[in-house]
């Protein structure tokens, strides 16, 4: 089973045009990231930072909006991990409107993990990866 | 003469009533207090913090929106501070719209010095205070 | 009983000195509004914009910051209305950390009904003043 | 030549971890979007939506983030458009930080032509075609 978690659309998030400011929609991709961590890893990702001093950054995101979004829709943020290297792993997110469960935007991103005093990458941690590739196989269970 | 900067209202900034979502035009502020800092008290803002780990978060805001700011104006802030106390300073900021001159918006703010690290109000220092008064004259005089 | 919703400060809403971007806060305070018109007032407030084409942008804040937010917090956001005049209302809200209760941010803000496509106040309809109202009395009982 | 515009990175668009929170990078991008359409093709990008009913929102984006941005970076975002189809055209961003030019994020857009009241796909008017294309030539011969 994915991951996932709602957002409800904001009247600040929406743009003159009615729909949402894109850059919003790469917040609530976060958001869905540090619910992720908070249910998946069992860990509050302001935690991860003020306690391991751990962060993980995107370096590179594949996005995709399919349909736009609009003020009053509530979202569900869908997450997952698709592959998990040593310092770097891929998160897939996908947005879903609940009304109809509509894919509405899809986003692969590669996260590296930072060591918030150095900035550099470091080796995700066992406990981490571990997490990651569970929610993976259990993505890929519920595929089959 | 009172300091001033230009901002430009971007469209992620105005929301779907065509109109600059309030809570950004505290974000102009924001920017207006770090023009300040760099031009009159000749310290950029994050080196404020990064050096002297000082920050000047607002603890009190009186502010009054007379006009709305749509998509397309082009913005000037205009900050003084009117009086100095030992720990704290009151800026005053006006929003003005450029092409007609007409004031917008006022926010009346206490600012109070902090340590960053200890998270506790600290003197502010005299080169600031001093800087501080002498636009705070200058506007005054400007008036008379 | 006061309206009240909770609100998770997110990392994005966090500035470089660790703590919430003042306005940000009242990003927060303006979900407290929108959360009040879903319950109090019956109405989607995306609905209020598209269907009734009225909205209640700001005109008057006045905001006191007594503790800083910091992410990782979890926030209540308390919501009435202390006034009600013709074509505007004052709404009180007060930002408490849900751990502790402890009271963080105070606003008092003149809100005006505006009709969205002149963009002039118009007359409060009767039945959000009656709404409002409602909620004014009940807080006031609870204070007794 | 390709299209430029300067940014100042901002104490909020920062994030605790003191680096630009990636969602704002984002709005730099379509910063330069609007000054791309002012400069490039003579029409202001909220006029272009007021007069015309047009916007040019992004329905695929793949961005690589090679060095983090830091509070008190100035930015230059380079715009320009690599491929023009019937109702879509592919724009190239590059942020560089100003100091050294070091390239710090890159991200190609596919922004398709909408009309604002229907929200569907239009063609290209004629003139921004063409003025999409001059950009896209003289970028080509610069790299020569």
């Amino acid at each position: 089973m994915t991951f996932s978690t709602r957002i409800q659309v904001r009247f600040g998030d929406a743009d003159p045009a009615g729909l949402v400011y894109y850059p919003n929609i790469f917040h609530y991709l976060h958001i869905g990231l540090e619910e992720f961590f908070a249910s998946c890893c069992k860990i509050a990702y302001h935690k991860l930072m003020s306690e391991e001093r751990l962060g993980f950054p995107t370096v590179n995101a594949k996005t995709e909006f399919f349909v736009p979004l609009v003020y009053g829709d509530e979202l569900e943020i869908e997450v997952h991990v698709s592959s998990v290297g040593r310092s770097s792993a891929t998160f897939e997110y996908e947005v879903k409107r609940v009304r109809d469960s509509l894919l509405c935007a899809r986003s692969t991103q590669i996260h590296v993990c930072m060591n918030l005093d150095t900035l550099r990458a470091v080796n995700i941690p066992d406990k981490y990866r571990h997490a990651f590739e569970l929610k993976d196989r259990s993505a890929a269970d519920q595929r089959r």
